[in-house]
């Protein structure tokens, strides 16, 4: 089983409308409701690879149950902590003539001490079930910063594999506790790095590396998310980067998601790298051509996976120097 | 006790935004979720004159347990009949930086016919202690179109006075079935008598008169809003207008239902006409200055009373002559 955590959750609302007026009344022609948020999109994405999963994490109030109603029957088995607060909300408006959305985000429920410490009972009593954790999205307020850092020791010693997801402070002290694998995209990471490392299309590759080991200090992985374009890395197997056969724009939010479910996968499946980045950047980039976060088409990745480009950056640790991309 | 029903009661969202991003991501500054629809306000200005309040109707789903949490402790009792189907939300974006509000209305549940008979039962019911019933707003979906007119003849039954404040075919239908008192605005008075009838600040007087005796058949008095500029009366009793010392503009929707509250509340407290008028208007605009519909100033209210104006249209039924406007 992997175990997913998701401390901030969210109740996903989409009201689609044929012409928004911003300043009148709309009568949406299609309305949804679905658990969503970081969390539940690798869940899903991990059950559509056939993995076990148990969804862990915070969820109170009417959103909440709301949340919980609408996991039934999915496959997914939920282990979620009630809160007094109430789920955030994400609001969605898809204007179907004009072709954008605008996406209001609520702030979301503050966490009690004493919720927190009954999570973190029962992520010790599933920790032991896991194979892996998955640790992904924001952290609600009340939690502390340093949260990840202390669930990644958790897991650590009880020789579990942790995959971190998150932005931020939140990043930079869950990376320095050293998780098997840690994710941000490339902006999180120069965010962290306090350095620009181009774009997505155009990342400076050596920069890159350069900064994904700091992240970690070279204990772990980090795998760096370029949106379309793949995903970069570095850990002490070397370093790599894999490019989808074409940049697919879609969904990058289920992109970046269904990267983390690759990966966790692959960690669970002892797949060694760079074939683990393969079948991650494959999975990811199937996941962006879905209309909906954490949906993946199983076709079209195991189509896709032969098909990501691999390119080796650095040889396996021990060598500090960064070359230029050799195809491996 | 007033019974007051809402078919189709919402959870009204409100996020308010320092200038709104239409085509990216949004972080409301504050949000709130509330009780909603017309007969919740009915009801919470009824509450705030001192009435004893049941509300009866149906929700479900967990937009309906959070409908049914936000009344707690607010004094109105609640007597709603649980419905598969998820209560309908209304979401509001409230741009402080352009001063402007999007509100997008979610169509709302279908309701089943063994739900619609279980509502009848427990309203049936709660009847038998009603000093008055008012009946408020759309009908959902799966509820048939004449159920007003069925819920009336109920009331009559029981000796129970109605109130029905609705639209198109339901105030129609509803409105035959000889509730005691109906209140259109002009614009569904307008429909309802296919043909217009002027604007709220230049009424036909003469034409609202003889419309609203139209809907009713001359059974019922019937009170027309209109907006900040008070309500035409017209009935067995004779027909007025009332006019606020000065047209408040702020809040159409609660002013409207605080006026049909104070029309409720006038015909239990069992106040003459026109006296019964100038009450109800003076509450309508009270509530019409209110930042939250429903919320009704009893200060503000109590200071306009006197300040009313009336004005008589036509006399008691017998002449069908419309005069000219004479104060009282």
């Amino acid at each position: 089983m992997i175990l997913v955590v998701a401390l901030n959750p969210a109740l996903d609302i989409t009201h689609q409308v044929a012409g928004a007026d911003w300043a009148g009344v709309n009568r949406p022609f299609a309305v949804s409701a679905r658990a969503g948020g970081k969390g539940l999109n690798v869940a899903r994405a991990l059950h559509a690879l056939g993995q076990d999963v148990t969804l862990a994490g915070l969820a109170g109030g009417p959103s909440g149950e709301a949340l919980l109603a609408g996991l039934e029957g999915t496959g997914i088995e939920t282990a979620l902590t009630p809160i007094v607060g109430d789920t955030r909300r994400t609001f969605a408006v898809v204007d179907t003539v004009r072709g954008r959305t605008a996406l209001f985000n609520e702030p979301g429920p503050v966490i009690s001490g004493e919720e927190y410490r009954r999570f973190c009972v029962l992520y010790a009593d599933r920790l032991a079930y896991a194979a892996a954790v998955v640790l992904s999205g924001s952290l609600p307020g009340g939690v502390p910063a340093d949260a990840y850092a202390g669930l990644i020791a958790a897991a650590a010693a009880a020789g579990v594999p942790a995959v971190l997801d998150t932005s931020g402070i939140a990043l930079s002290l869950g990376a320095a506790a050293g998780p098997t694998l840690v994710k941000p995209n490339l902006a999180e990471l120069a965010t962290a790095a306090g350095r620009s490392l181009g774009s997505d299309e155009q990342p400076d590759l050596a920069a890159v590396d350069q900064a994904a080991r700091s992240l970690t200090a070279g204990a772990s992985t980090a795998v760096v998310s370029l949106g379309a374009h793949g995903a970069v890395a570095a850990g002490p197997d070397g370093s790599w980067r894999g490019r989808p056969p074409a940049p697919v724009t879609g969904n990058p939010t289920g992109a970046g998601d269904a990267l983390v479910a690759g990966l966790a996968a692959g960690i669970v499946l002892r797949r060694p790298w760079p074939d683990l980045l393969r079948h991650a950047v494959a999975l990811g980039t199937a996941a962006a051509g879905a209309a909906v976060a954490g949906e993946v088409s199983m076709p079209e990745y195991e189509r896709l996976v032969p098909q990501v480009r691999l390119d080796r950056l650095a040889p396996a640790a021990g060598s500090a120097r960064s070359r230029e991309a050799e195809p491996v």
